[in-house]
């Protein structure tokens, strides 16, 4: 039987990448849609293309009947996230993809969001949505927090390495190459095709970065001591994707070794053949993530590179791995669409 | 029960999109594979996208055993196509994806192409695979010919305003924009990156491109007399899709009532209200079509806007849409995959 | 002896460009710029591209001091030029990038940008910018109306061939394919590289773009009777480029034979051999416009082709070409800059 | 007077964008181009974006008279260069912009380049040409060696950091983003558009790029022991462009300081305010590299980053810089286009 599903902020580039996943699953029927500013619009008017599929009418929030809605995705933006979840039924399951419910100190929080948390009770229930490394609290859960995309890429990368103790946690540099749409679809002068297409800039260097909460939360809980990675995303002109280069000392070899044994049984963790090294166009559009790792030239030294779509597996398609666990379905339902290559 | 589907010229793009939509298709399983210039690597090498698929290793077709197979993908070179169907099992299903059996008069055949034709006796049963016009001849045929991608874009447009009578026959122009994996995985400097990106251009320009072929021979058989078309396209700096801008002469709301009419229950083909007109975003990756018709300033005249996916509803996704029917399936089984925006 | 030049509206990508072509050109000098809402910024901080040239700040356009400026360019929106031009001194030469000044008819202006225009007897004055065909009234002129970009394109593909008698008046159609810039640094959703790259659409279809009132006002002029044309621009992936698709009917030998003689002795306009035709790409950055032309293979009709900038041939380097003349320099002095390809 | 100059290569991007440079120099005129595959043919037909230039028919090599030739551009590939350049007239000035006289020891060429040198006598004499740490050598030499264009890079943003003593030489990371240009005009799979477009990749990973014995025989020569840097090179979906996000340990502002002070006097080299960082499209199609400094959150470590556009102050432009000093021209002369953005 399908399960009845609502999708709040369903007018974003997220909101959008949910439907079109959801389209083809075979258990989920959405009956609800929520786009305060487009209230009232089809949701066809607001992507066209997703008009061949029979959808709910866009509504404002707070007209959404949620009486019958077994699960409801929450695709708002950060802050104005956790007053809407403050609000809804307390025994509706929920998947938030906002950065709202991610770090559970609420000091870090403020440190890296400015503003204090409206919904610290919701939180202290929140379960961190890395679906591969939180499943079993994810199955149990009511509230999931979904990851920063590049926050995703980063920890593909990088947890099997820390739990291990193969690498030096004092010199992790992360540099980020990151597409377009995961800044959404926000009007800013720097996002037009005239400024972005055939250039390309580093952004948030230096370490000011918020995803950088979400490393330091979880990195320094693996390795039980603070560890602080150096982390420069760039913006590339591209649609989708993200690829992290990840700098590391430690044996190359054992390195990939561990990576490889660590996700052998994921069925969306591509660990490729030792020295070999993913592209970001042979994932775009799906929720895999292909992973290489090479050694350098430099005995002790170590690349590590990840590439995951920021729109599936980063945050949508994160999103619905969860809701399939939360959800009592098969982890890959509706997840298993081949990446759109050329 | 799954049938056993095999994919000749699986190291080409309209290979590998086939094995893109046959990956979630339910009822079909890929036993053989045939690129002889890469007989025996593996699907992954070719097409790292594709790894997370359990794919037979590639062959040189004329090792592949037939005897188990439901039904042949011919993804081949023009040319190359005709001898290898011509001596393939007789009892055979086959989806030709290659120009060779398109055209029913060999004199325009060998008028278009330059060569004589290989395979006669084969093409006297080809069927013509534009799904929603040849529906019930595709169900019964052994072998069918997929349509050129433009040819097909052009004859959506305008396939019932022939039949109808409602444009100037003597006055029709179609201006596409194709982007460029239409030109297929081959290596000629007008298709590098810094050749192409950031500029566009005509080719084929005078009505010297080989899909006129097909306009003439389908538009002429329609009006039961000579049609001949105008026809330019130009080269897009984008990876997927074909709009087709097509000038006639005929009232604008009776043409799109017509459009409407005739694709009302065609699960792929949309019609956009009158006065609207689609977009190549809004069907990248998919196998729909899109359509709109707007009245141009001048009385009687009109723009009919198409855009399809070159490689899905213009090549392997009407492969997969005829196969279905060929071998009793629902015809849209493994083809609702929503567009993949942004 | 070095010009003094201000430019009004520097914040814009035609403000931008006048400044990257006045870098070097050796007569003219820039001693003030005005940009309302930049006010007090450093043009580096608002085009970095720019930071390498010793500017004046940006100041309101209020508090310039014209006093010892010889020539005003003004690249402002359109309505707020006619404005700012009606208060400038009246002995200012000035070449106008806005839309302003372009209908020497009232009510056309009117019907086409729905407003009144508030400075007529500025418009009185006025002449028509396309260069080679208004040389010598510009040479002459104190205020001088740039071209619309399309408008330009169209024009230099059409003009002669309408001088000549050539074609036939009531069946001319523009297909363009219009790269983004052209759009402005305006703040709009469908201007985004996420919504843009990889799709492109028709807009204004159906004959409402507003450069068809030049389109009417100039080819009527010329043939001395109205001449309406079919007008449908497209936005392509792209950053710099306008190509205009022209269908004619007409002696395809003679047209290109009436072309090649209009403009044999034009710097910037060139006409390729019969049969050829152009790419945006090959004009990328230049002052360049080139046509071609190619027989349909139905007798008696042909393709006209023109390509050029639309920042550079489509605005700001027609602005600068029209300033040399104004000023008594070389009209390509500064504008010989080879096209940036790849 | 002008100098007569004659291009090798002219057939390939470099070969073509110092044809773009020149078009606009006031002192130069290019008397041969050699391209042994196109010889016989126009360059308009080779680059048809040159097409307005007067310009000599393409010749084999062999057949060009060197006799009133004053410099000599080599344009060629790699290991054809030093068998064409051993050839050539011993009293005629070369700027050669392959890597054949880049390394100073024969052991490293060898290592790298995997062949032996056929021309040893010349490399004896030739002078690496980074024009700002070469400039009086250079001013002299008979034969300059063009700099890799990620070697470039990756030097500015280093050397005085080496010779100041600022950073730790054992800790260097460069991750560079290179636009698709860098790897010519040539025909390989990974080039198209098709596979490059909305893509990104790493390549050379692990230390294993040629350009990496430039970085070694600078650096360990400035610091006077062996530096061994780590690079890894990505490449981007655009044309034109580097970007080289360097990672060092050192005080940010120490370091910002030693840069700032060592170009200040530097016509192409921009350092921007300490924090701010540079954007590959505001140097495109120039001859400038903008280079910024960012303090990272962890203490003693920074980030460097600079851009440079490839063709341009990365081969061609730098080229002609060094030309410009061996012919005792100004060393900025047809070098002042800004850049060209959008």
């Amino acid at each position: 039987m399908a399960h009845n599903i609502a999708i709040l902020g369903a007018s974003g580039y997220t909101g959008a990448e949910l439907v079109r996943l959801i389209a083809t699953h075979p258990n989920m029927r959405i009956t609800a849609m929520g786009a305060n500013s487009k209230a009232g619009q089809a949701m066809a008017d607001v992507f066209p293309h997703l008009r061949h599929l029979d959808l709910p009418v866009l509504q404002k929030i707070e007209e959404i009947d949620f009486s019958g809605v077994d699960l409801c995705f929450c695709a708002l933006p950060h802050a104005t996230s956790q007053e809407v979840i403050r609000d809804l039924p307390k025994t509706l399951k929920i998947v938030d993809l906002s950065a709202d419910f991610r770090l559970r100190d609420p000091a870090e929080y403020k440190r890296w969001y400015g503003n204090g948390h409206a919904a610290l009770e919701c939180q202290a229930e929140a379960v961190y949505g890395l679906t591969e490394f939180y499943r079993d609290e994810i199955r149990a859960a009511r509230l999931v927090a979904g990851t920063g995309c590049n926050a995703a890429t980063g920890q593909y990368a990088l947890r099997p390495l820390i739990a291990e103790g193969v690498i030096d946690l004092d010199d992790i540099i992360l540099d980020l190459k990151c597409a377009v749409s995961g800044a959404g679809r926000s009007l800013k002068e720097n996002l037009l095709h005239a400024e972005l297409s055939e250039g390309y800039h580093a952004y948030s260097v230096g370490g000011v970065h918020r995803h950088l909460g979400e490393f330091d939360q979880e990195f320094s809980a693996i390795a039980g001591r603070p560890v602080k990675v150096q982390f420069t995303p760039h913006l590339i002109p591209a649609n989708r994707g993200i690829l992290a280069t990840v700098y590391v000392k430690g044996d190359a070899a054992r390195i990939h070794e561990v990576l490889a044994r660590a996700y052998a049984d994921e069925p969306f963790l591509q660990v490729l053949p030792f020295g070999q090294h993913p592209s970001t166009r042979h994932i775009r559009g799906s929720n895999f993530c292909h992973l290489g790792v090479v050694a350098d030239r430099r005995e002790g030294r170590a690349i590590v590179i990840a590439a995951l779509d920021n729109l599936t597996k980063g945050s949508s398609g994160q999103a619905l791995q969860n809701a399939n666990l939360m959800l009592g379905e098969d982890e890959t339902t509706g997840l298993m669409l081949a990446p759109c290559f050329p």
